[in-house]
């Protein structure tokens, strides 16, 4: 039997979830796809992310891919993994990929989106995967804050360093697009949109928690420009809760 | 002190109560009001909600009373319930009701609405407040049928008995509206809006169960007006399950 890589596309919403990791004795995406793998291959499968969703943090399209020798057919794979999982993750893709074909590796760029939602009471249905800000928010500010940080930069003041990081890390990424909008139809959602090569450590949630201190006028907007060249983790923002976001996308040279 | 009739607007995922009556032991949404209410103004409170909700029914825009001799002020109490309740329960408004109010007796109709996802796989976060149809349904055909119900009608059929009723129940209603649409903005959601002088146990979702049939070509759309006719559950479709259901508003002679 030869080795085949499969690609899943999947989404999960993080809130029952210790994040994607397998973690003994915790409930995780990774460990639960890895359950369902092992029922139906027989294989110890481990699988790789192409982009980081932490603790509660929500994924609409996260890429996974793992090799297995087993010969089971795509569609029936999917369906028990859809099965057998928990309903607050679904598979919505599954194909055959190229042997060379790693899905952190592989990727191109990664979009995450974080939600506020920016109103006097918090929403029922919304609750899950939006944070709530009662105070109005200058939107333009906060959009002006952001765009000084498209581009190549060292986002070092943006990263939360642990005690086993390795203290060389590389903390450069490019980031592409760093948007905050209120939405038109619903003018209560405010949406920040960002893709980069490479994301560090809670690096969206601290530039959001950065940006929304601009949003209620505690920082200018060139704070965040300031933040960056300090590249100190202390200058920078607090962390914005998980719950807000979630890993909308990944690009890979094929698609 | 004199006794006061409060008004509460509330909303409420049903999901994680028992239901909206006390029952002893378990959380439901009258249970927890009246915990906060003797909390804070140290009286037993029972409260009236205008309509039914059944365990894992939701409600946008549910009413509530109850009498009080508590001198409260309005915000404090509406911070109070807010703060202390769970985060699946939110206290949109709260008035001082005229001394003859009653959030069941004096309501002139309820408005609910059932929610569909129709589509082939389920939708991560309409997931809790959709029922999920993988068959693509003939929306007009359950319109059709649906017309049939308006009007004055004894909806027997569509009612469900249990051992403690009253078998000399009155089970005339007055439906002024019943109709199905999909979604034109997001044409996988179909929903089914009633409104009614009143509405019997499992009515709604049993209409619903029945429109199904009919959408999935099991059922002529004349069937819902032979099973008024015959007034007997046994010819009536299945009850639909609760999570797709929400009750929308109550209409008062003063709004």
């Amino acid at each position: 039997l030869s080795w085949r890589v499969i690609r899943l596309d999947l989404a999960y919403e993080g809130t029952d979830f210790h994040g994607f990791a397998p973690q003994p004795g915790l409930r995780t995406v990774a460990g639960e796809l890895a359950l369902v793998l092992r029922r139906v291959t027989g294989e110890d499968v481990p699988v790789t992310a192409a982009g980081r969703t932490d603790a509660g943090v929500h994924a609409m399209g996260q890429v996974v891919s793992f090799q297995t020798q087993s010969s089971i057919g795509l569609p029936e794979l999917k369906g028990a993994l859809n099965a057998l999982t928990g309903p607050d993750l679904l598979v919505h893709g599954i194909s055959d990929a190229d042997s060379s074909f790693d899905a952190r590796r592989s990727a191109l760029s990664r979009s995450y989106e974080y939600r506020v939602w920016n109103a006097p009471q918090p929403d029922l249905w919304e609750r899950r995967r939006t944070t709530h800000v009662v105070e109005s928010l200058d939107v333009a500010a906060m959009c002006a804050a952001c765009d000084l940080l498209v581009g190549r930069h060292d986002f070092r003041a943006f990263y939360t360093h642990q005690a086993q990081d390795d203290l060389a890390k590389n903390t450069v990424c490019s980031v592409c697009e760093a948007r905050w909008e209120r939405d038109p139809q619903e003018p209560r959602l405010v949406r920040f949109s960002i893709e980069a090569d490479a994301f560090l450590r809670y690096m969206v949630r601290t530039i959001v928690g950065s940006s929304l201190l601009v949003g209620s006028g505690r920082l200018a907007p060139e704070a965040l420009g300031e933040m960056l060249q300090h590249r100190e983790r202390t200058q920078a923002g607090p962390t914005a809760p998980a719950h807000g976001l979630a890993l909308l996308s990944v690009r890979y040279p094929e698609d």
